[in-house]
């Protein structure tokens, strides 16, 4: 296939995302910025059981690569909070196809999480679709080709 | 929020997923797999350059989990491939939606991969969509609920 050899060099956008967000603990602890309300460091490590030298790294990495920021908590002198930028906030679609996914193949008594829409109430689901002709195609009817960034080898 | 004490026992089935895909090099071995036309244990690892013993572990945990089969290869004795089960093969939207935020975010000079429609050549994107009214809700408009396997807390 024509993209063996783009994948060797890892000119790949799903590559370097995982770069960023692949490591252990980094999709929850966004998971939980996002969709429980944790902001603190130590709301993070107790809702999440993770070791205080991780949580460190990781959310430093984040700020570092702009998916968060800090902000000092108002009203509270010395206390900060770790907050989604829009680059964060823009990893939703990656949490909830693993959540489809986890739902669909390893959810023992059905979904234990479900996204809604705020606006109606109804629920919101990742769809794949074919820009032109609107289909939802099946994962085998989907190829990948080298796109305008794609390395001249 | 409703949703803290149900992720603090990680009843999630993003979670649950990250568990079996989380680790390093498992989602790019699944897009190898997916994408490249990868499946002998050599190609992945020469494509990839990751080490054996770790592709050896991964692709044994797809095998393990359901993700992957072991075919023979038609006509070369004593080979085998890894394939992408139907469960395998449905986490492209993960793949996708990795990709997207990769080419937003990260990629320099614009995306090095698009994903086209076999059937009509479009391009096939993500997209997260209410079920109810159709729109296409902003990060901040999607909220978590637990459903209908979150535990009785």
């Amino acid at each position: 296939m024509a993209l063996g050899r783009t994948y060797d060099r890892e000119h790949c956008s799903a590559a370097w995302a995982l770069e960023i967000v692949g490591e252990r603990w980094s999709l929850l602890i966004i998971r939980n910025a996002m969709f429980a309300g944790s902001g603190r460091f130590t709301e993070f490590q107790r809702r999440l059981g993770v070791a205080p030298n991780i949580l460190s790294t990781r959310l430093e990495r984040f700020v570092e690569t702009g998916l968060m920021e800090i902000r000092p908590v108002p009203g509270e002198q010395g206390v900060h909070e770790y907050v989604l930028t829009e680059q964060g906030l823009e990893l939703q679609p990656v949490l909830v196809a693993l959540t489809q996914w986890g739902d669909r193949w390893i959810a023992p008594h059905g979904p234990p999480i479900v996204y809604h829409h705020d606006d109606c109430g109804g629920e919101v689901r990742h769809h794949l679709r074919c820009d032109r002709c609107g289909q939802e195609p099946a994962p085998a009817e989907v190829l990948a080709h080298p796109g305008p960034g794609a390395p001249d080898v």
